[in-house]
């Protein structure tokens, strides 16, 4: 459904069709009618006409060229998209929070004068003013597209693949491909909300990414290395946003299982994130789960999801119950989110479908997870939200 | 014009063409050189290469997707274009001034520490400092595309169409459809350039439109609700941003007309945008008119136009007058701005244009209009303007 | 091998290829491993995954409309991409220094109050506080796309091309075609690394461009005006951004050659860059040399660069010496950077191609080049750097 666009290279200038050196323009524009309500007293509602509740909206430029002896070459460029306002989305240039949005940095110069009379002989009157400013930028509806979602050239062949830009880690996978609201909308899985996880959670730019070719007789992986770019001084941060990633799964007939590992240093704690997830298609029924074990720093979190899918006629039953937990070091209290999410597509086409999701969080021990723009005033609160919308993909 | 790339799905791949289900890469790029100089002691003129002064630049994506029995799926994304220098422009995510363009907030602390001695036994000199900063962002050379000027996804069949997104509000349409100048470039009708219709008065995100099918026996017609998106805290600026507008009317033959009422909540005022406006092609000639009256909370505001189009070999020749008074609550003074505008348009092709505009606008009451960039120091000056461009599309 | 996605207007619609009228989609996706470091005590190296090593990475758009009678209309828009991360890159809207990227601007208020009882009386104790605030804006990961690399329409006929928008300026054609590095990468030419050629020396927005056929046996030329688009105000700066520039060249079998002049306003000293190149191609080699001279306001430059190509089977050996002295007006001290490149590129298509640059930088006299993000804490050390990548066209 995203060959939608195939335009040919030389098939003007030449009249000959080449299939094997073709540029796609491919895209996803998912809409819909969001709403969320937090819990406790002075909770909120919202509505919100929102994007990407069934499938991340897009818009992507991709193409391959054959290279000959079995080699090939090609592109990737995919941005985000907020269909609902016209917005692109931000992008991370470095694995590190400086990276990430606009910034805005204020200098504060304070001159205080003060002629003090001395009241008694040989005492002074003193009066010192400091005035210090910090700023934050904000882009709204500034925000223009990015090759967010991904920017990337790869080198392929027998061997398998190699390729260099901003590409998804490793570590994302298990998480999506292995969710039955593949971490989009309401139902996304609660381990991906999990804030310990770190700024490569789902995607690394300045990565150097090796993929195993797909004649493996059901295996298949993936491992990444990705740069933080800082300069090599000596500081504590130097290595601040550089990590690696790995995965390693095995697909046979409805079975499906993958593991992975990754690591990404800061000074202020480094992160792993590990997950390993499974689905057994039983025909009537897909059932998948995940487990995942992280840590930034001395922070520790755990989670899990199991779900299913259910096709229905033209449609499809979705259903997940998600944990998340998260262990923090200097306290026996850990704060933990639950979350269960149903839902149903149903296809007009295969480019074209309606969804609707609802889903419902709990929260406990400090956690204040809220769905869908609903507002919490407290921690401890449940928190439940719809998505009613429409998928369109060319 | 805007259908050249016309790239088939599964052309390339099945060899078959479907001529139902298309992507489109469309565009215009307009450039004019524009000169505009106000009036009055100290007035100043400028002379810019601009956009848009015929059409309005841009580059789209948009496809239709049939899905049998009448239905189709369809999207729009349409990105507006400076291309004199190569920007984008901004786009409004919450129908709100919030939602536009970059923010930057400034928080700042004051410590004052004051060491007096007491000249008098048990009287304290004090020294109080209070020191408060404000900041603007500009984006300037930094705006990437968004699709600012409509990103929608559709479904339609025989009862309509069913529209999400960002689009159109349609208390915009009358105001362009029936300008002979199509609401660009120095020759605008003023009933647009009013201040007071507000942040959709062109545009909404988050709307949810829906239009009358198109056998209507020439009757046609729209309505629209657009959220503001904020909590329902119960906060007076709950609704901010959220409204309506509705837009019907009738064509046949030479005739057309139509009538278009909106209103949008702010805490801060409602703002109304209501307005009528029809045409009568002679052949010889095309008389167009219309008419608003418009609020923003207590300050009133009508306006008008009065134009044509006559077609002289491959061109055409442009004139309008335009009126907007704006009547504030506080005074009996109305600020006064009334517009007289010639042009001529010179069609290479269907595609290709060179044109060329001249206007200037009369203030009164304290009304400071300025055409093209010129500068008038005070209020009440007249000022003039050129536009002297080629417009092409693809 | 830009031509690879030419979709036909009317090839779907009406059966009938029209080849003259067609928008074609290209690009270039360069990703290369970057290394640099500096010298001196305290040198820090840096690894980097960058992007455009051996071409510029872009993504753009552009198309041609037969007018019939030997003229034609087209447009180009060619936005720079930064694959390595995603982002776009940020253009100039006036060609001054207010129009890149983002800017804040901080107003501060400071109040202070002072009581102060007169220990002696008629003498007052006063207490002045001012506090003065600046700030920087960085867009980082938010940089959307814009068509920073080039944005115009044109009209183009027997006359030779009318060319409206943002595009290179004459001044910039003789540093890159005669460098054999294009001013890409760790090997670009010194002469293009100078701090004295402003805002222009690459490119200009609101530009009138004029070039010659291309039948005027081997002699080619263009030249450009550019404007600032201040207010005509009488400030010293209201010329700011405005400039011209002009190239004339000759190119005949194996040679080549070509001299370009530029001048742009300032109010804080006129800009002057000016260049002549050349190359002989001997087929087993093609030399390649070009010289410039420059000034902005009292400070004078001169550079130099001398260098070949040699091709090797499927691929090219790239070496070139160049040097840049600045002249400083206070002093006898001129700061001169001299760098050498030595590169290969090895051709896998005609589309793509892996590559390796060496280059290594002199500082004397407070010249203080860096290649590759290499850290020197000092002026006066040498630097240099690796780029190992791959390039794909489309």
């Amino acid at each position: 459904m995203k060959k939608s666009l195939i335009a040919l290279a030389a098939l003007a200038a030449a009249g000959a069709a080449s299939a094997q050196s073709s540029v796609t323009l491919f895209g996803i524009v998912d809409a819909t009618i969001a709403y969320g309500r937090g819990g406790g007293a002075g909770a909120a509602s919202r509505w919100q006409l929102s994007h990407s509740g069934y499938n991340s909206s897009r818009l992507g430029f991709r193409g391959t060229e054959d290279l000959g002896g079995g080699m090939s070459a090609s592109f990737w460029l995919e941005a985000q998209l907020s269909n609902d306002n016209g917005t692109g989305a931000t992008t991370n240039t470095n694995n590190q929070s400086t990276g990430a949005g606009p910034t805005c940095t204020v200098a504060t110069t304070t001159t205080t004068t003060t002629t003090a009379v001395p009241p008694v002989a040989g005492t002074a009157i003193t009066s010192t003013s400091t005035s210090t400013s910090s700023c934050t930028a904000a882009i709204n509806g500034a925000q223009g597209l990015t090759f967010s979602r991904r920017s990337t050239v790869s080198l392929a062949g027998g061997w398998g693949e190699l390729r260099l830009g901003r590409d998804y880690t490793p570590q994302f996978w298990n998480l999506t491909v292995f969710d039955p609201f593949g971490t989009n909308g309401v139902g996304t899985t609660q381990t991906l909300n999990s804030i310990i996880t770190g700024v490569t959670a789902v995607r690394a730019s300045n990565s150097i990414g090796y993929f195993l070719p797909g004649n493996l007789g059901g295996f298949y992986g993936q491992a990444q290395v990705y740069m933080g770019e800082n300069a090599q001084t000596g500081a504590a941060t130097e290595d601040d946003g550089k990590g690696w990633g790995a995965r390693v799964g095995y697909a046979s007939g409805p079975f499906n299982v993958a593991l992975a590992l990754s690591r990404t240093k800061y000074a202020s704690g480094r992160v792993q994130q590990n997950n390993i997830g499974g689905q057994w298609d039983f025909g009537v029924a897909k059932l998948q789960a995940h487990y995942s074990w992280d840590k930034n720093g001395a922070t520790r979190g755990r989670g899990f999801l199991i779900g299913g899918l259910v096709p229905v006629g033209p449609g499809e039953i979705r259903a997940a119950y998600s944990q998340y937990r998260t262990d923090l070091p200097a306290t026996s209290v850990d704060p933990r989110a639950r979350k269960f999410a149903l839902g149903y597509v149903h296809n007009l086409s295969k480019r074209t479908a309606l969804y609707a999701t609802w889903a419902r969080v709990r929260n406990n021990n400090g956690s204040s997870q809220v769905l869908n723009g609903g507002v919490s005033p407290t921690a401890n609160q449940s928190s439940s939200g719809i998505d009613l919308g429409i998928r369109h993909s060319f």
